[in-house]
């Protein structure tokens, strides 16, 4: 029975992961008391490094992602609750993983807060392509996604990282790119001819205006430890927090004026201090750790959201009309164009580096993850991009194709945007709170709520 | 009069405050500059140790909390913000409270931010109990709860901790165990026949809940940092973060399945998001620094989980029926049943420690503060839990019956859940925005409120 | 025309920001490549050391300041949104202006974290001020004022700091009392009679409240980071973060205690927990980092809230009416008269350090920047008091004027605290989502906001 779906997949999904991790997981020597000795200096474990970076990754993943994608009307619920569910098993799920691919010796992943830095990092992939389907997905199939483009990814980055020795500190290549084209793809094939009329549903209030506000500013704050957590120690990371904060704050004060240049009257509209103030601290990733200047990080932080800012307006209406591409959140603009513009910035800066500018550290930032100038791998880089993204195209068209299989439950065209399907809604305050004493419409709405929540889950959903 | 005895409470407790900080607090070598000399390097100051911790518990303790109790429909304010005031005065008074157990020599308190971090542990506790009696108490009685709770608490930590040597890092059984039963002790004396039928304003809103799970996302991103606060530095400190952070993941998965498959009609229960996600955390803590392995992290989790959430279901409303033990936020599941498996699981981990898993460190590690295999302090632990349990809970029945003392300002029933009575409430948007423009039950509810408002406190509150 | 007016200021702006960025804006030694050699310690880059105030500033600034400037009930975008715009482009402005009088060398601006982390600290000032004329003004009007102010502030700074060597290490005198007399002398010439008797839109609604309340809590938890950022490591810092702790604390619980008796009827104001409660941090600024014991960081807290909610109560209605000052969040009760006793107490506590007290570590302290007894830069600090509230003030009456300008789209009396100016606001949920199902008064309310969205925008400000 429909009821069942839910949890039977997430119980099947913790025996799956408790399973591995019995089997597979154990600590790495920074974790481990039996490779401590009296030489040890505690303050020297490397979780006082990794530790403040990884705390506010947590912040942003959990509290930034999760006010932002509330930002509907009556799906605050869904926005806040399923990032929070997906989010969780993602990591979980990245853990195993990722454990596999970077974290495996003697027959055993090897666990410290580092490993959990890089699984939050596939943990926002899966989140930022959620948001391409916002609205118009199942618990269910949203886990199905983080259960099949985790390993994708895993797969994709240890090609990109281990292979190629990208040098990509922001994860603009791999991360924003990644989830953009997987989460185009998935859209693609989840396509619902019936929302480009437009929904009932689909608009904000003010409250959630106000709250989605919140999550972009947690989001904003804390860049820069995205950035700059896989960065080299010292001036680089240094850099790439000072690279974050230009970038970003250089793409707010564009948001601002394209945002009224742009709209008809003038005024303001939210959905753009939402997201296309965030566009800069994409732009500037791929080349975060770098000798870049501040001049140029400010550039690229309105490059990166002028680009960002004339997608929201042209690119995504077109692209869902004419394409079949349906990207709730703009994540091809927020995500897919930065990364590019990050890409290029990224190889150009790899093209300019000299002694001249890095000195004698030169050899250590590139050959961290960084194809010289003249290398191969760099040409072979600049190849791959196009291909890249029809290739992570079809991983997500593909994942798109599993969760249209049914038992999926996915939400009817009609309960799209609404938490009545998947939570017990309270009534609304104005509803409830003189429920003695009618108002005009009452009668009508509670009824109307009624049945919504007696109804059984079968009807609503398309299985 | 009525209204003059919170600011009278508030400044007698200001004084005695005060008098006692110029009596007995001093600075301790940390922060006293007459200790520093041209040997000492002040990057080494315990500060940059235990300020990063300290922060993440001041947002776990005043945003966490304090979103998280604002769930109820009319009594937001009440949650955060007697929260506010509660948790400021806790920690005052532990500083001196713990002070004279901890940290006194020399005829003084000696303080740093580590007399903070424990004032905040102290706090917690107060908090947690709290949530046992929300919207059924005045802002008075909170402030004597404290008063009384947290010098209980000194004297059981004091026993636990320097005689019992108990290893208990993550403080569940001390903080939560304590937290609860000292709790319910309270409840039971404040109970209310007629809050078991249900009060009109017990519900919640869709904004209320959203802001709720707002603050269960705080806990949940700074609770590694709460669990590791005071464990040795080091390994064990990093094994607490991703033993707190595997926990909570596994807690939280279940949490959704439970959530749903234990509902009616499949759909989930903020009230399941808010709270049962976060038992994980607790189930942790009385091992958080020991070698228990990832997969019994995960598995404590997932078992904290379900005893709160079948404690919700089934437990709460037979403890408020049958036993009058009407527990407001269910703390009994979410703190007193984790605390207990968790109590369970410390004590198999000291016995099974070996110095297989732990090497020289486990003599480090547990001459901290834990007993040994074959210590006869291990019998009188086991054997102290369940008189424990009945112990805590008297203090929480003497300091009930202190608060049912006339004077305290106790709202009457009518009045419980409601910030009408101790707050200047703003008239809702929807009535005020549209003062021009009568709407059909407008005049009703506005004289209501007005009413309201000039009804002198005296009426509502049983004094 | 008008709706070019944000437009064209902002792309002006950020087009003289990147022009001096690229040719005056370098790195600074700790984020060169070319200057770390084999012989440098990645983990002694000073980064470490400042990125974790710096995050937590940032919380404070964006967040903090954020939410609790949103408590107006149709001015929530505004508040929280404008005061994203100003930061930012505040911060940007600063690390220009205090990079020419405090890191410049060689020709070069050098930028490392700890410039953000004095830009930020102007940042605040622009903020304070931004509180008096909150709800009044136009983005145009703001940025223009951020523009103008960061380099008065700038000279200020440069004088304060440099020439009379003023130990101020929360930045009590500076931020504080600076921020105050200029945003009391901008209000000053924006004076506008008609509000005086009260605006439709100037209260708050039961979320927003709520909200700025949260803002509130951001603001108090974080403050101990913003005090302590930029005194001496080690010790200094140490009891910069105790004192601040209690300070804050003191003026909580005074807070909470002087609403409920100075209210009619014995109730809670929002407004007094949004605002009084932070007192404490400003008054105890000015000694922050000295050794003025714990029990006299408390009295200070308490001073500071009772003299602010005095404030509040009588001198702020008075200001408004017989001084033309409306001082729309009182900030000359929360950091002009609590800047005043923290200026007091800071001469005290330089007046009373002796070696007895301090050890060798007195002439570090205050060595550092701070006039010694008996110094001649003592009798002219006290002097300069007076003088310096009329300078400022001045300052700020001759922004004002600026602001007063045709072209800078100031709103007209009847739009002031109203988003509809600014922002395309979301039609409420109740009336979007039964627009299905008609209530009584909904076709007015419609309309009326059809037609608000639809009319130009320069019909509704002063050109």
């Amino acid at each position: 029975v429909a009821e069942l779906r839910l949890p039977v997949l997430v119980f099947a999904l913790e025996v799956l992961v408790v399973v591995l991790y019995s089997v597979f997981v154990t600590y790495d020597d920074q974790t481990n008391a039996l490779l401590q000795n009296n030489k040890t200096q505690p303050l020297e474990n490397t979780v006082y490094q990794d530790y403040p970076f990884f705390a506010d990754i947590q912040v942003m993943i959990f509290i930034g992602f999760g006010c932002l994608l509330a930002f509907f009307r009556r799906y605050g619920f869904g926005g806040m609750v399923f990032n929070f569910l997906t989010a969780t098993f993602a990591i979980q799920w990245a853990i195993l993983v990722q454990g596999f691919f970077h974290f495996y010796y003697d027959g055993q992943i090897h666990l410290g807060v580092i490993n959990l830095i890089n699984a939050e990092f596939a943990c926002a992939v899966v989140l930022i392509s959620f948001g391409a389907v916002l609205g118009k997905t199942s618990p269910v199939q949203l886990l199905v996604m983080a259960l099949l483009e985790v390993p994708v990814f895993g797969v994709t980055e240890w090609i990109v990282v281990e292979h190629l020795k990208i040098n990509d500190a922001g994860g603009s290549i791999l991360i924003h790119l990644f989830a953009c084209y997987f989460g185009l793809g998935v859209t693609f094939i989840l396509y619902r001819p019936s929302l480009n009329e437009g929904h009932s549903k689909e608009g904000t209030t003010y409250q959630s205006d106000l709250l989605s506000v919140l999550g972009t500013l947690f989001l904003w704050v804390f860049w820069p430890s995205f950035n700059c957590a896989l960065t080299l120690r010292g001036d680089d990371q240094h850099r790439a927090i000072l690279h974050t904060f230009i970038g970003l704050s250089a793409s707010t004060l564009t948001a601002f004026a394209l945002s009224a240049l742009l709209s008809k009257n003038g005024k303001l509209s939210m959905a753009d201090v939402q997201n296309v103030t965030l566009a800069g601290g994409v732009t500037v990733g791929a080349s975060v750790d770098m000798m870049i200047s501040p001049a140029v990080a400010y550039v690229l932080g309105m490059l990166g959201c002028t680009a960002c800012m004339l997608g929201y307006k042209y690119l995504s209406p077109f692209l869902a009309r004419r394409l079949r591409l349906q990207d709730q959140c703009g994540i091809h603009n927020l995500h897919g164009l930065t990364g590019l513009i990050s890409t290029i910035a990224g190889i150009c800066a790899i093209l300019l580096a000299s002694e001249e500018t890095y000195g004698p550290s030169l050899y250590q930032t590139f050959s961290y993850r960084a194809p010289q100038q003249g290398d191969p791998q760099l040409g072979e880089l600049q190849k791959l991009i196009p291909g890249l993204e029809a290739g992570l195209g079809l991983g997500g068209v593909l994942t798109g194709l599993v969760l249209k299989l049914p038992y999926l439950a996915s939400p009817t065209d009609e309960f799209c945007f609404d938490d009545e399907l998947f939570f017990n809604v309270p009534l609304d305050e104005d509803q409830a709170s003189e429920s003695q004493e009618p108002r005009c419409s009452e009668t009508q709405i509670t009824n109307h709520q009624y049945i919504l929540q007696s109804k059984p889950a079968d009807d609503v959903i398309t299985s």
